[in-house]
């Protein structure tokens, strides 16, 4: 039985549901696999620093951190991030942190700093791929490593998992894709007939938008999206505020409402295409006809359309996200690495 | 540059455009891979057999078949296979036979036939995979070999390659799909006001529906598709005849017009669910609701959507298949042959 010691810093809800996840999962990992997962670390602002390289009582971590406890005595502190992964003997880091919105930090330096310790770097966060995913994945590349974010669109809808390993030989010359759940959500109340105002509220209820949502509705979480959309299958680095961006805030609810009666709704598409002079990107409100697959998104759920040099239309969607289906992004690509390594 | 060896039994549309598409991406499968294809044989009922180990010129060959000249001088003699086989030294036997609908012969004799010499085997044909899925994947695994048939549903559409690369420890629970363009190019062209005749006419002009396209509409062809996904994706066995089907035939073209207007359309739909008892599947026509993903599937394009144990709801779809949609879902059979190899 080999053993991947995980390291995780940051453990929120995100963290914690992948905690559940591979306990859940633990008998048909092994089985199939022949591997087990341990976690060796978790560093956190809140909850302190747990640390023990054999390895934790996963269970017991979770009881501990959705109890508001402590999970270890010592302090966090980020200035001695490399030597902890040090001292945990981790094989994976997994990256959970809050990050800037205009950088990607500190994430981004906390991915340099496990790929260059020999770790391999897992993140559910956009900012990384976003802002620096060519140096990343060569960093990764240089230490026979991976750099891994398949949570960070779509949460566990396989994205970057279907470009690498279903799709050889594909040239993908354009992108078209729904991928905020918020905005989606806001439509789709706004359609059902609440204003703005409520149809946020309703978004907070259940949880999907942030107390601010204003990194989705004015669409720059949409953007950071296209961005990594743009430079891993497209092969063509671009700076989010490269971007034409526009957000929904300013449509009024009465437009919507009539646009989705008259059989052209709102959807915030984010698209890139192959031009002559390089790649055109944005995302803006659109009205799209009652045909197009993606006027059937509702509510959370996400979608992107491919066109490629072989095959013209190629759909693939998520409903009903949630920590859940993002700790199964996390997760699959966890799996990749075991599978990678099982080939070398 | 390591060389695999082809070997073509049949010839028709989807061999010349798997030809074609290896010629198109030879300098790039050379460039990532360290591979070239080099077919070594074509055998053939109606243009003769053609076999040269040393691998022959695509391009010629091409150029032979589409003029409907022989491609070799010798006769086409199923009883021979074996022998062939072995002179063309092959590494992968593509079988595109016309096969049986009602036991998928002789295309699984010849799979085995080529399985037991030691060759992988890729098909777009349905009926290996629908009849005799287990007996031939557990052949290919004792030879350490590859059964694979990524095109026989819905074409270069990720779906067997999806389930195997993307999606690992998930366990899928229900399957929900428009399998079959024929039968979904008729309904669109009825909703817009074609009768049933002028619908399948119209559908054999653009080349979908076969001049007796009885298979297409009595749901037959999207059964053995079904068949296929339970096994496969589901690892439950079932034969074709267990599947409850109904076809479209009997439908009134009023009766779908006014469905469609109504917001509630008609589409064939495939269903596969785990019961307490086993598996529940059908194939039968169904009216949904305008907001189901599957009442957006217009026209000739597919659409799978997967029920699973950690992802609520994962949709693949694909639009505007073709012959070259199909060779793609066979270059990517064959590209996974190579990686496996390379991962030995």
């Amino acid at each position: 039985m080999k053993i991947y010691k995980l390291f995780f810093l940051g453990y929120g809800t995100i963290g914690r549901a992948l905690t559940r996840l591979i306990l859940e999962k633990e008998s048909e990992i092994r089985g199939r696999y022949g591997v087990d997962f341990r976690i060796t670390s978790v560093a956190t602002r809140r909850h302190g620093l747990a640390l023990d390289a054999g390895g934790m009582n996963a269970a017991e971590l979770l009881r501990l951190a959705e109890s508001g406890h402590k999970v270890g005595k010592r302090s966090f502190d980020e200035n001695n991030l490399a030597d902890w992964l040090l001292e945990s003997e981790a094989d994976v880091f997994l990256e959970n942190t809050l990050t800037d919105r205009q950088s990607g930090e500190p994430a981004v330096t906390h991915i340099r700093t496990a790929l260059r310790r020999g770790l391999h770097a897992v993140t559910a966060n956009k900012g990384p791929a976003a802002f620096a995913y060519r140096e990343l994945r060569d960093l990764a590349r240089s230490q026979n490593r991976r750099f891994l974010f398949e949570a960070a669109v779509m949460d566990g809808t396989p994205v970057f998992s279907l470009f690498r390993e279903t799709l050889p030989a594909v040239r993908v010359n354009g992108i078209r894709a729904v991928l905020n759940s918020t905005t989606n959500y806001l439509f789709t109340r706004m359609e059902e007939g609440l204003d703005f105002e409520e149809a946020v509220q309703a978004a907070q209820t259940i949880g999907i938008a942030e107390t601010d949502p204003v990194a989705d509705v004015d669409g720059w979480d949409a953007t950071l999206k296209t961005a990594i959309l743009a430079g891993v299958l497209m092969d063509h680095p671009l700076r989010p505020e490269e971007i034409a961006r526009e957000g929904i805030g300013t449509l009024d609810p009465r437009a919507v409402r009539r646009a989705r009666a008259e059989g052209r709704p709102y959807k915030l598409i984010c698209r890139a295409d192959r031009t002559a002079a390089g790649l055109s990107a944005s995302v803006r409100p659109e009205q799209i006809p009652t045909e197009d697959p993606l006027a059937s998104v509702r509510g959370t759920a996400t979608m992107l359309c491919l066109t490629t040099d072989v095959l013209p239309g190629l759909i693939v969607a998520g409903t009903e996200p949630s920590p859940r289906t993002t700790a199964y992004g996390l997760l699959s690509d966890l799996l990749c690495i075991v599978r990678d390594t099982q080939k070398d």
